[in-house]
């Protein structure tokens, strides 16, 4: 076992002190420009995200505070935002569905225990280091689940574009819903869907390049271009406001209460806990995945590093701190650490900024939001989140190693015919059941002398030298439970029709580790071989293995020798070919 | 991936064809003796086992007869005996009684439905070739299941050698229940029940040397101390009839009807199937583990060799003609099938004459069972099962690899303290998650140059040459989704700590395979390595590891080269070293 690479700080630790000891009055300007400009961005976003996941707008706003700010105390990256985000927001939806009816107290104190129990075990698994545990999510799981779930995200905004009900926590009950209701779609609420959906791809395809051309730099016209949701926002909200399309029965998002985020509890109800405890398991890990990603690529790319144990203390903290503030389930978010990156922040003060930015927001922009149309919010949505659609895994898998294209198919089928949970369960297991699949099938080669040489090459592949009364079989993976009994039965075949064997010798070089089963399986084969005349002998054994054979009666016992190199067995064994 | 060593001959196969084509008279008396010495040691072994299974005496003789019959047919064994086993009849007892009382017409009819079900598992596993599903049960987990099933065994027969009542499927339940009733405790039966005991197990130990030493040879010695149990029958039989012993409160086997096996039918109730599913999955993978380890044995002893899927095809067909003949799960056991080897059976044929055997003794015997006492059956159970008792397997594995101890351990308290279905449970994930734990912790070492020499060695062992500003890394192990962030982790930290650094070489001798997530973390640490000024090489990459990556992009965009040698890798980047 190798040395945990985390292992080198005291732990848990607080790294504010250490980049709050050397705070400069330039970062505090570079942190402060980053932070205007992140806030901007989240407070369309964190009420879209609200909406998604089935909450009152403010809810968002309340989530993206003191998040922030724990982030800041306990968090290893300088530059992740913590808040609201697309596919948490859509995992939390499913969760609470069925425990309560959107838009009552009830399902807002869910969301509430949900963020609570999910803080917990992040704690905990930070506590007790099982940041590990995250590694079980394959890459082609996790980019087959965050398609589908933005594909999720996206048919669930449609109702909002269309101005229809629709109900379904996966694609086909969603589909089927918007379908049966078509003849009701309220044309007026699909008209600013629809604009809105075809400004904001074009602020993403087509303004960033006029501003260039137009002589404004790269990065500044890539912030503006970042911008493109509050402009619809703005623009909408105030043509809602002055025409009065609410009267034409278009749909806004109302009073949003003014004032502080709230001190709340989550719910003391066991039987709740008991039934939360897989959607926050599975909450807290892609959660956890998706910011630890974030996090390691841009700490990468200043030559910084953090380290996954803190950073499940800090996302835990952070969830905690949502709970007892009116705030949902909150992880680091893509989108929005990219833009505080790439906007200068230094520091986690940025986020601190940040915090106090959407908390003015809360305390006095709220009134300015009662005309925003909800299907200006759901267009924000559905734009942020085709951008994660990406079924070129599917053609990349699929030339590169089938045993992850069926994981990806796996879990996208599952994903959108399902729901989120289990598109996800099914991916880990489906990709773990095809790992213990492959490695139960070890490759193993019949090899042979090649004339002239010391070297042994595989006999299906090369024109080499065996002998009939020995086989050389060279085993190319550690020998553990699952594939030991192919060891038995190869040489079980091998043995049953070559009648003139009379030694068996397995050259051992590629074996890096062996377990119990596959000892008693050296044990069985060495029995068996003994009982029918035959001997067993080893070749190039590996030093840990070797140590591990030398606590054993094995080596005493078997009908064979131990040959340093498998040239010296095959030179002692079948002396007529070397 | 290899060929499945199994597709040599057509398939699925009647071995039946092959053996009854050279059948000689020679074979036909070398059977017929095996199949009266395994005949006289199945009938009290029969009973005992139905008894165990909480069946009236004669299912355990109908479960003798059909199975022997269809698994001449399909059997790739030439010696196997099929029919009731010990772990098997306990699950069975365990398995039914949830849903029915002991003794009822509803508890056989289950355990019917359970034989039927666990048969078309057995089929299909078969058909479908997925006999390698049973190698994820390992030695040790089925080492401490039969050990912990077989004390839980001894345990249930506590009741019927001291007379009293006591309920339980774990040994907890089972003991407390017994303690309860010590003063209960019925001196005659508990007489008989001892002495019973105390005789077997001086058969066992004591009355072969004594016939050796009398001038018997060893295999007839051994041959007549097997009969013991039927001695100890026929005398307490006899005695309890003489004595009348029954009217002391004796407890007899009583009336066993006398006949042929009846024709039956499964339950259809498909809410009871649903139930049955996972206990009769259980039983199937135990059954079938249980019985390829025995006839793998048996078969090299005379260098032959029996195929697992084609044995899933005969143990299928046995369960189902169990189904269909009042039986219930049956599975080739160890005792009665090296009784049968070592008598000299040479053919499936002896199975045939055994089942005649057992048929003529459903016919004639029965009454001549009325007198016998339970406890005497009871005792053939304790004596039998406390042989498989092998604790020998903890100081083993401790010594030898932790991670088998600790799953041995688990299986063994899992088993004893709930019950036979969740230690198997238990033990199989314990196993499949240490070993993914292993492995997703996979060694890596920096190395360095020895000096004078083109070697690498691990720079924590050997005093070896390396350069501030290329870091070699060797990976000992194929990259999968679970270990790649890893190696994410392991190069990030070292890029963190070494300012200097410029070049990363990874040194992949040891890869033997790589799977899509271990391409982008790949592809992570080029980008995050680039993104830093740093640039990423390999050396020593294995043939099929470059025709994988070679369908990628990646080698086009590494940002680094592909080195034949690590010594190129290094005399190039670092030439002061070399």
């Amino acid at each position: 076992m190798q040395e945990h690479p985390t292992r080198r700080r005291s732990w848990p630790s607080l790294p504010l002190l250490q980049w709050g000891r050397d705070y400069r009055r330039q970062t505090l300007l570079s942190d402060g420009l980053a932070a205007l400009i992140v806030t901007l961005m989240l407070i369309p976003q964190s009420l879209a995200y609200a909406m998604l996941a089935g909450l009152p707008p403010e809810v968002g706003l309340y989530a993206s505070v003191a998040p922030l700010l724990l982030y800041a105390v306990f968090g290893t990256s300088r530059v992740l935002a913590v808040g609201p985000v697309a596919v948490i927001s859509l995992m939390t939806a499913a969760a609470i569905g069925e425990h309560a009816v959107a838009g009552t107290p009830q399902y807002w104190a869910v969301a509430i225990t949900l963020a609570f129990l999910s803080g917990l075990m992040l704690l905990a698994m930070g506590l007790l280091r099982l940041g590990f545990l995250a590694n079980f999510l394959s890459h082609p799981v996790i980019s087959g689940f965050i398609s589908a779930s933005a594909l999720l995200i996206a048919a669930s905004q449609l109702k909002a574009l269309m101005g229809v009900q629709a109900e379904g926590h996966n694609l086909v009950d969603l589909m089927l819903s918007l379908l049966s209701r078509l003849e009701q779609v309220h044309l007026p609420t699909l008209a600013i869907g629809a604009t809105t959906v075809a400004f904001l791809f074009w602020v993403r395809s087509g303004l960033k390049p006029l501003l260039q051309r137009l002589g404004m730099r790269p990065r500044a016209a890539d912030m503006v271009a970042k911008t493109g949701p509050v402009a619809a926002i703005v623009v909408t909200t105030l043509l809602t406001w002055a025409l009065d399309w609410q009267a034409l029965g278009v749909k806004v998002v109302g009073a949003v209460p003014q004032g502080l985020p709230p001190f709340t509890l989550p719910l003391w109800d066991l039987g709740l806990w008991q039934q939360l405890l897989v959607p926050a398991l599975l909450i807290s890990v892609v959660g956890f995945v998706e910011s630890v990603s974030v996090g390691q690529t841009l700490a990468a790319r200043r030559r910084q590093r953090i380290e996954p144990d803190q950073e499940l203390v800090a996302l835990g903290s952070s969830n905690l701190s949502a709970a007892f503030t009116g705030g949902f389930p909150v992880t680091g978010g893509f989108s929005r650490s990219v833009v505080n990156f790439d906007a200068g922040a230094q520091t986690p003060a940025a986020g601190v900024f940040t915090a106090i930015g959407i908390t003015l927001a809360t305390l006095f922009l709220t009134p300015a939001l009662y005309f925003l149309p909800q299907a200006t919010l759901a267009a924000t949505i559905v734009v942020a989140v085709l951008s994660l659609v990406d079924f070129g895994i599917l053609r990349k898998t699929w030339n590169f190693a089938r045993s992850d294209f069926v994981a990806v198919v796996a879990t996208l089928a599952a994903t959108l015919t399902v729901g989120v949970e289990t598109g996800l369960v099914v991916g880990v297991a489906v990709s773990l059941a095809l790992h213990l699949f492959r490695s139960s099938r070890p490759h193993m080669a019949e090899v042979g002398l090649v004339a002239g040489t010391e070297h042994f090459r595989n006999v299906q592949r090369h024109d080499v030298l065996v002998s009939p009364r020995v086989l050389s079989l060279r085993v190319d993976e550690s020998l553990y439970f699952a594939n030991s009994r192919s060891l038995e039965d190869r040489i079980n075949d091998a043995v049953a029709l070559r009648p003139a064997l009379q030694h068996v010798v397995l050259l051992c070089s590629a074996i890096n580790d062996i377990d119990a089963s596959a000892l008693e399986s050296l044990e069985a084969i060495d029995q068996r071989l003994r009982d029918a005349g035959l001997r067993l002998h080893l070749s190039e054994v590996k030093g840990p293995v070797m140590d591990r054979l030398k606590n054993t009666a094995f080596l005493h016992g078997l009908s064979g020798r131990v040959f340093l190199t498998h040239y010296q067995a095959v030179h002692e064994l079948s002396p007529e070919l070397a």
